[in-house]
């Protein structure tokens, strides 16, 4: 990064683009202070900020590499930034300081992209983006009735709540920034001549990635955050299947290789047993198998195995109170507290529960070794969903004494470290497989999969099918390269429930990404599952053998993300940087470089428009029929034949060609 | 106003209280620079502020009775304060400043009223009111299903909007503080410590009121907003009818008066004529008699005011494009304009209109003398309804040059000036009498009667019969000794309609408020009327004679409002300021001094509490069981029978122990 001192003010440049540019009159730094209502139900945030100051620092000195910020020329500097290869690092001079506030220099026709894993905008411009773990809400549309009735208990969401966003973006003048930080921050790109990051702390600094081409930036990023290792080879095998039904699972999964359903593993969420609660059941939080609700379970996964079929269990950050991991956990201290000392004890719904202090190593090494390394590796597992992360009360006092609410948004991060190092001592990474929803910066080099979170089962814009496609692409632009979703969905509440089109769209969409994976959803006897209509079914089914059928490419993106970090699934720009048609769309993509999948995300649809990229000719895999790059063209598309397309000069071809026929 | 120089920093105190207090590590003022965003959907407005500064004016340089504040000694200072006398004035160094903010100390025990007329919340601590004339919205509730479906077109509220806002409030700290603006401005009572004005200018000033009784400081505003002529001797007939049935409702006022309703006016909004469009029938914007829906109108104006009943009709500040009025106004170039000297035209919904220009004095002229001079009072109107004023559009181009987003707030006063002039012009004072749901500061010396606004029609919290009572008392703190409503509500919308109970409800409260009226509400032919069901129309006369029973108490207290300023409904507390108990008491007032009034307010009621104030002894009008004072009695409240005491020690006791017998 080159500073320019321009005498009163300064410019940083990164390969020539002005990234920071500072007068007198118009300073690109603000600092102040706030003072923060956060209030959590749940894991949903009410979020305000009382802004006391916010104060131009107008006055600017740069010494060598360091540049001093103050109100005016005279007052004491209240910032330091100093310059650090592609970095600038921030120190506070004023302690009183706990907001900022910077410019970064924008113009109209930019598009940016990020943010972590956004499930309702890929593209960010016009829009104010809080950076905050937490729930992403139920419909996420306050407009919406869904969201409305959801909001009477404060859990609707809007678009920009996710499990997992991130202070990083990426922006069409070919440049990546970074924000280093765990504190809540805000992206707002609702200016036309500038970004406004807001940061309530100091940030450690912000980091630039500048490229020729979008792909080297998103290598860059995913080499500074981390990548994954390869996807195991038992997951080539077919779709995971969610069972969460004890010992019936397995006679149902026996209707699902009958009926030619190609399967990778067997995932029982209720592998722990199960607590009846006014809602209905819900899982018992105390990670090791309930041999009640599935009796000889060793005996069972040993007998899967042998099928080449894997059995997968859940696991998340906390132990109920009821539970016998509970009071080992308590004895050794490994719980985060209420400040006096005792247990801070969350109410997850008619029950509570601990919080394992991750900032504690020898929590965590507890938590690693004996449960998810003894009780569920050495069980048999070989794999599960890491649930939550995103729920860290911002109230609790933790073992490396930081605030709370600056380890919030680490805490996602945490937990993958848990289970990676769990994973990675039974020597089972690339092998074993966890899926996590919530994420921050750092969750890349831990977590080997994303899982999009909990949809709801429907075809609605801001929850539903749809938000998957942008959660995998903004995802994968920081260094996710394996992204997958709960087909079907997940959220059934207000009388919203699964139809067997929606089984079947998801399932046709879930064919074309890294991992399929069922889940009987929230409420599974209120809603359709894939064994219980044949004609789903039989789809389904289908779609695993064309899933398998193309494990040999899929293999070569797994390689690829290792290789480069490029994600498998990826927005079309990043492949046609110079086609700017390509550039806001987020509901289709590039499966690898060679297929563009545009999955129908709409209800009673037997058709959609599809934008091809230019400079490429695309064969639809149904018809075989060639279409030249650089236009819209609308295809048919009944269920079972999603719009799906392949690069005509593809080495793949061959493959490509042989869907057909399945 | 005593200006303390405390070296460094400064005090100003009035009569011992401490009302700005300034130290460098404690500063009062902040100023700052701020762009809003205002986007207005028939009179509801969606505003947000991107504040880009907010500095602390840390130093302070005491000269005489000015202060000088700046950033840092050394600094330019950005702003001046001028003492003078319990005002203290405000003017801009830094004209770059459009944002500023006052710090008023304050404790925690403290009770703050007033804010205009506020709808939802009459004690306003520990909320945040922003101070800008809108359509209050349908519900005001966005967690009620209504506003969820208004909001679908924006339209929907919360408990702050309101279409009469002033930035005055009384606190219980025996002080009252107004601002002198015109500008977006908001009161946030959330801090314990202090409260916080933001104003969206330099204001002119602040004015400061203090005096060991509420009662005196509530007569020193009335001193300064001004007074409203007495209640004209007419209304003490009874009720005025609000009926709009064309011919119809002069055949429809006889039913009532063979019931034995008294009746003081018969008002008819549709005396203008309709247009009807997909919405259903609207009023023709075009302000003058149409004798195709009401034939021979003089003729039954004049027999009307043989038997004592006053004709009263509707106008509002806008002219529709068709009607002949519209052509003369453009002529004259009376039109507020869109920038390119053209009218600007405001889309009611299916038709057009234009904005007469009060900052023109020979527009306000002609409006006055022309329309409601000559074709109303001159044609034989003795009242009317003055609708609207809250939706000035903030982009049009005014006479006086001053940005409209100034004017906003300031039009329902020139509205209210408007009609006052032209009522005083035929010597009209205290005789002819018009309401309004629009205010500002400034509003009470010229609009005589204040109406509550479109409330629902039903028993909900924000928008139902409750908050008439909220409005009322509110707004007589800062002024306006006159409120009513129309009774049963007005707004009926999404399915919801009047039962019988609610329009019993309402009148059995209005028959203890300065002036009884009924509406049809926005859909008569979906709604109950008052003459459509015998047991309501009987009640409803029955509520008319105790109104009229009372006429001679009601003289007096409007003597009293001209007098002292004193507002005919009255807070509890303003009476029984040594009571706490009634300092947050919204659901009950005081009639007069004598009379204590606790309208059922929720369906399905047929008791209530009441809080009976300390000091004095309460009799039961229904019962004459007589209460102690200082406690909270439970009692029977049928139909028809509301908790309404007196106090024992009246001068006026025979008179209300004589409304048991009607």
């Amino acid at each position: 990064m080159n500073l320019v001192e321009t005498k009163p003010g300064f410019d940083l440049t990164l390969d020539g683009r002005a990234l920071l540019s500072h007068r007198p009159e118009a300073p690109c730094i603000f600092a102040g202070k706030g003072k923060e209502r956060m209030d959590m139900y749940r894991g949903n945030f009410d979020i305000e900020d009382y802004v006391v100051e916010r104060i131009p620092l107008t006055h600017a000195e740069v010494v060598g590499d360091r540049i001093l910020l103050s109100d005016h020329p005279g007052q004491a500097p209240r910032l330091a930034l100093t310059v650090d290869g592609n970095g600038l690092r921030f120190e506070a001079l004023d302690a009183s300081i706990n907001r900022l506030w910077l410019r970064i220099p924008a113009i109209a026709d930019e598009t940016v992209w990020g943010g972590g894993e956004q499930m309702s905008y890929f593209d960010m411009r016009g829009r104010r983006f809080p950076l905050w773990t937490s729930e992403p809400g139920v419909g996420r549309d306050p407009t919406s009735e869904i969201t409305f009735q959801a909001n009477k208990a404060r859990a609707g969401g809007d678009y920009f709540n996710t499990n997992y966003p991130q202070p990083t973006y990426l922006s069409s003048q070919r440049y990546a920034l970074h924000v280093e930080t765990t504190a809540y921050s805000v992206f707002d790109f609702r200016n036309n001549d500038f970004h406004e990051i807001e940061i309530w702390a100091i940030p450690d600094q912000i980091e630039l990635f500048a490229a020729d081409s979008f792909a080297e930036i998103v290598t860059a990023l995913s080499t500074r955050f981390g990548r994954q290792p390869p996807l195991p080879e038992w997951i080539y095998n077919g779709a995971i299947i969610g069972l969460k039904d004890g010992e019936n699972s397995f006679s149902r999964l026996a209707v699902y290789r009958e009926a030619g359903v190609r399967i990778s593993g067997l995932w029982c969420e209720d592998w722990v047993g199960l607590r009846n609660t006014s809602f209905g059941a819900r899982l018992f939080w105390d990670w090791q198998a309930n041999e009640a609700r599935y009796p000889g379970l060793r005996q069972k996964i040993a007998e899967l195995n042998d099928d080449g079929i894997r059995f997968l269990g859940y696991v998340n950050p906390y132990l109920c109170v009821d539970g016998p991991l509970f009071k080992i956990a308590e004895a050794e201290g490994y719980f985060a507290t209420d400040g006096e000392g005792r247990t801070a004890l969350v109410d997850f719904g008619e029950f509570d529960c601990g919080v394992i202090d991750f900032t504690n190593p020898a929590a965590s090494e507890w938590f690693a070794e004996e449960i998810i390394g003894k009780r569920m590796l050495d069980y048999g597992l070989s794999g599960w969903m890491a649930d939550f992360g995103e729920y860290l009360p911002i109230d609790v006092h933790l073992a490396n004494s930081v605030d709370a609410k600056l380890m919030h948004n680490q805490w996602p991060t945490l937990w993958a470290e848990v289970n990676a190092k769990a994973v990675a001592g039974r020597g089972k990474s690339g092998d074993a497989l966890f899926f996590m929803r919530a994420g921050f910066t750092g969750v890349q080099k831990h977590c080997p999969l994303l899982w999009g979170g909990d949809q709801s089962v429907d075809f609605s814009r801001h929850d539903g099918l749809v938000t998957v496609i942008c959660g995998a692409l903004s995802s994968g632009l920081v260094g996710n390269a394996y992204h997958h979703s709960d087909i079907g969905g997940y959220t059934s509440l207000f009388g919203n429930v699964r139809t067997p089109e929606l089984l079947m769209r998801w399932a046709e969409m879930a064919a074309f990404t890294p991992v399929m994976r069922s889940h009987e959803g929230n409420r599974p006897r209120d809603n359709l599952q894939i064994d219980q209509e044949a004609e789903v079914l039989e789809h389904f089914a289908r779609m695993t053998r064309i899933y398998v059928h193309l494990a040999p490419y899929l293999k070569t993106l797994s390689e690829a993300a290792a290789s480069t970090g490029l994600p498998v699934q990826r927005p079309l720009f990043l492949q046609y940087q110079d086609d700017r048609a390509t550039y806001t769309i987020q509901d289709s993509y590039l499966y690898g470089a060679d297929m563009l999948v545009a999955p129908v995300w709409q209800a009673a649809q037997t058709r959609r428009e599809v934008y091809l990229p230019k400079g490429d000719n695309w064969i639809h895999v149904w018809t075989g029929r060639a279409y030249g790059g650089g236009e819209t063209v609308e295809i048919d598309a009944p269920l079972g034949h999603p719009p799906v397309f392949y690069r005509a000069e593809s080495a793949h071809a061959a493959l490509f060609k042989g869907i057909n026929t399945i």
